[in-house]
């Protein structure tokens, strides 16, 4: 049976619950997916880095893998770019942006690295001594300057800033310099970009995080204004939260700005996205379908740490599950839902939303992916294009500029 | 040895950290921990409700047995009270009012109960039925015009509110409903008075609670106004989460209202506070002695459900907790601790925090006791009272109004 | 487009993969699931129980539900009681037998109560009072003899054994007092049955539990011989454990006895099998499909707390859940997930799982269902067949004999 | 008034409570903690490796810093070593255990590492390929032999061996290749010696774990024999979990074989021991205590990962943080909480318990470590005695051989 056939069939099913197929189709082509050059290279956990044979190392074979990632999905344009791992010879920032457009991409979000130089060790914008938060503050500044040089519109924050033992600094006060420092990189911001503050858990600092939870970037990018907002790291949470309620809570406060992609069943495990609960990001996309406008300027961007499997194949399944998430959230059936939730019918209202994740939604995927000129499977059209053995005969098996997701 | 001079040695001891301990005994003379009217009353878990012999059955039992912990503490002259549970007969309230003051003590927080009618099966303020959220407020109105008439202050909202599975109810629509009746009821709140928002992370509601965390509290109190306070139970957060963080950022923002007291291993356990962990309830009050004036208006309620250890003994005991939780937090040195924070000397700062926390207290809160005129050791005094077998003997065994945690 | 039409289809493309679609279907009518006399009668959290109208009130009530589910399932074909709830009058339990019997229906296990007397505050088998642990081994030995009087063969042993503060009682004693109870137990055991051990992380005890986790359970079965055996309810762990890592392990020592079904996001929430984690439970199916023979005696029941979303319906849904986890585990193409596994290509491996979750098996599962003469969609038939009505006019509105998860 | 007084003063405290503060001295005086040669050099996190002025950067060197320790608290006399971390040149066991000894310690626990070299990405003994489990089994053989010429009676096996993604590979397979490759280990034990197995929750391996919890280790070891034991790391736990009861459990089993001591609030963050609770490491050493003969041979290792407050300093807090709490445990008043516990009164016996813990021991410590002949407060002779900036002199800044707490 062909897949127009199974189409057909899938278009029939979903016009029984009232919900057009066509509409989600159009939907799905919209659909953008940053991937990080970062995910390109090797990386590992604090035991060991396995070397991937063909990893890139340097900043344009990341850019080349990026570019092979869109072009075999068709979702994933741009690239997030991490200071200094990204820096260009001789900070040539408008070669490395014409490089990635001659590839067919586009250079995504600015990310400032304020944890790898040694004077990190007791924190950056939150540290005891004045001399390192100007350092570190000094380092965003100049990724704000980066962004025009790139056509970057997204200053993405992510510190490890905290503490590992009780007493080890003040809790107030780190605070407090945290949202001075944000205050002047603020005011540097590039007019018409958004700051995105992320919020982590826990680690690398094992008793405190200054920004620990939403609440806290939030208050923060409260007192900022309206070009700070949140950033959502799915793996940045404590067990049990419900993620999707706090992607609903700052849609309606405006201030959701987007995410980190990435999957955890224990910690910040930065597996593949929807790799260990694929029906938590079908909510969590659920919620963004159903808030509408009040998500047009959100960003996705993927967020792992492929250890062991591989680098671009998790990277292309990453993309390719958010892409079947979405696709789930669009065939949910809206307005009975609706209903079915104000007559306050619980397992019914329950059930209509699960029967979308129940729905296999491949062949309208395999549509949309056809329209856009991809390969109907981009990770068998990968595997069969010989594109692994060629990047590790050119490149070989060596640890080059580690990644780590963030 | 006496205890005097087992408290000079104590001062002793101190006095080389260049801590004053006089200062740290007058402080203690004025801590106030409010007790809970539900505390004093038969409680359980969803499988047993094992009666207590003696435990009270109404209202004047509760309150004469709050008045016999302060009467055995000297720190405990309020107690909350819960409606409908402590509703009195005909509304008197003003009698109510006058039989506490006659006993020594006085009514303190006012708890609304907006989920034991069977109307809230879905919620209360955040119903998706108009007619159960308008039933809830006018509950919580009530509320608002008791307080005047038992002279109280403070008005803590707790909510059972939430969803059990994905799709039943909208999350955001949720959200809004909840704004619109909080900014309902704020504008009810007594002139003086604070309003408190309880957040909980998750039970009665096992999928969705409509506020979850102290960010989903403090987003609304924002909303509302400077009467609204956010109010943190130690038992309503997911395993791991850093509470004296927490509470500092809310100082900081100025909306700490109090806190509920108790102690938990698992879930929202309801122990005795301290029981757990005596180190996290001794870091808490650390954040609060460090606070100094920020701190000036928090409210201290013990809030637990005691099921299997007694009622009295046990809320005696968590007072008795928070009493040396404080005066470990008093003794910091702290002029030595932030010479250390600021050089950065992670060992040495964690080392001065923590030797406060290994003193042995004792000798300094007896110095106080004897100084309040309450028996050096309350407990014993309790025990060697016979209270237990008089209330056993005059109230038997028997189920009376439910009490629980929340 | 009929299901015929839709089944071919789904044929087809698991052909592709190298999997029979007959030898699914032959495996899914052999699929048994058990429910509990208890999830239809009400129950609620320790802050409320809301009634239902129509729940069950009494023992056959109850067996009338669990036969109406299972007509309309067909694969629910027994229940499990729990005594005393259960005990029918004059302890007419082969008057029970006959009754299900004549409903289409037989009874399953027996699950003795020692939880909810008095006398079980401080424990049951590990209650310090030698007379308490007397009294709870009378009533375990009590349901030995019910056993073949309602033709059961498994003895269903949940304890609330624990405590609540450290110091309490002492951990190695309670220990040496259950292996000596349940040896006792053990010895009157009928022949040819079986008993099972459930663990529990924690609830209604708050410090330790004495059966606290899997390796508890299974110390003790090896103790006690071949006939004891763990239970697994999905509710009993610690948050990011790997449960069907367990399975695998107690499938591999030939101890898994049996699940208690049901889902949870934070605690022993007991809410519908699969309405949170529904890839867990797929990953649960595939480890018992995998296990092949020695996964032949599993006891497979349902334990739920239906709070605020029906009793037969949720219970439905339940089973059904379980059904289709089954169909996905079914069709999972084990030699090639075999081959990638033995030549570490990881995402493929991976994939290969996964895929089998992503397909959409309702064409199967009607396909069976046409076959047992059973709906198409039990639910909606359920819904269609006015039988809540009836029940609720019949029954009323109010709380019988208390049902909780266990 | 000096330390005499003290310690009379809580010597008559004890005596008030039946204890002879005589026999806590005694006891202490027995205490051994051996300390890991990997936690004198550097270590970081994932994302960075902050190198300490001064680290030790050679075998020797690391011994130097075991000796100083030693020297300093006098019950630190042997340290761990890790193959291939520590190995010798020319393989000369013989000269680094007499380097040892000249220093005035010992080796300790030998522990061979299967799980940094590439070859294990996948595995070692759980490995799909034959080859890599003979690989690993061929080191762990290695360190049986290198055992006698140590003296070393423990083989202390970790693994990182386990899967990140469902369907990676078959979990039972994999349980079944590590119980026959640790059948041919335990084989190789020599004479008198003992396997301890360690089992840790999640990390490196975010899907499953091979050994994941003491259940799977204590059925290997059950499986081995009497030789093999289970190695409890405080960090290697869910949250949540009882840690003292697993400890009960393994002492009533007669499988406790040691610890990996260490402390944590999040994963294994390999904290100074007792620096995140101390009341949980005095309710650990509580049973160890309860157990007498029974706990006589466990094995007391640390295990930490210092990355940023210094190594030296943090390993002797850790060594004394194990001598307080083993201080709190030995005047627990045993014969009163018995009683309070068979009589069923839990308030009383929870606060006999903690009274223990409330206690100022240091006038205790004081005296054993003046009858020992070490500082009195090794911490200030640590830090007065200039051997940190002679080690920064000597060795300088520099990343040497890596050292994870595992």
């Amino acid at each position: 049976m062909s897949n127009a056939q199974r189409y057909s069939l899938l278009a029939e099913q979903l016009a029984e619950t009232g919900v057009d197929i066509e509409v989600a189709r159009a939907a799905l082509k919209h659909q953008r997916i940053e991937t990080p050059s970062w995910g390109y290279a090797n990386s590992g956990t604090r035991f060991k880095v396995y070397p991937w044979p063909g990893a890139a190392r340097s900043v344009p074979e990341k850019l080349d893998d990026a570019a092979l990632v869109h072009s075999l999905c068709g979702i994933a344009p741009t690239v997030a770019i991490h200071i200094p791992w990204d820096r260009p010879p001789d900070d040539d920032y408008a070669g490395m942006r014409q490089y990635a457009e001659a590839k067919g991409i586009a250079i995504g979000a600015v990310n400032p690295n304020v944890f790898q130089s040694e004077d990190y060790r007791l924190g950056s914008l939150g540290n005891p001594s004045a001399a390192i938060r100007e350092a570190a503050l000094d380092h965003i500044i100049e990724c704000c300057e980066i962004m025009p040089k790139v056509n970057s519109d997204i200053l993405s924050l992510w510190f490890a800033d905290g503490t590992n033992y009780a007493g080890q600094d003040d809790l107030r006060a780190r605070k407090q310099r945290f949202e001075q420092g944000l205050g002047v990189a603020y005011s540097r911001l590039p007019g018409g970009s958004r700051m995105m503050i992320e919020y982590k858990f826990f680690e690398p600092a094992f008793y405190s995080t200054d920004v620990a939870d939403w609440g806290m970037a939030l208050v923060m990018a409260l007192k900022l204004g309206p070009q700070a907002q949140v950033l959502v790291d799915l793996g940045h949470h404590a067990q049990g939260v419900n993620i999707e309620q706090i992607v609903a809570a700052l849609l309606d406060e405006g201030r959701l700005g987007g995410f980190h992609f990435n999957n955890r069943k224990y910690a910040d495990d930065d597996l593949i996205v929807g790799s260990v609960n694929p029906y938590e990001l079908f909510l969590i996309y659920n919620e963004l379908v159903a808030a509408g406008e009040a998500a047009r300027d959100v960003a996705y961007m993927i967020d792992q740490s492929h250890n062991i499997e591989g680098k671009i194949g998790p990277m292309l399944q990453s993309v390719l599950n958010c892409q079947e998430a979405l696709a789930k959230a669009l065939i949910v059936p809206r307005a009975r839902l609706a209903a079915a939730q104000a007559a306050g019918d619980v397992l019914q209202a329950h059930r209509l939303l699960t029967d979308a994740f129940r729905a296999d939604v491949r062949p309208l995927l395999i549509a949309v992916r056809e329209e856009m000129g991809v390969p109907a499977d981009p990770i068998a059209a990968y595997r069969a294009g010989n594109y692994e053995a060629q990047r590790a005969e050119a490149r070989g098996s060596q640890l080059g500029s580690g990644g780590y997701a963030v």
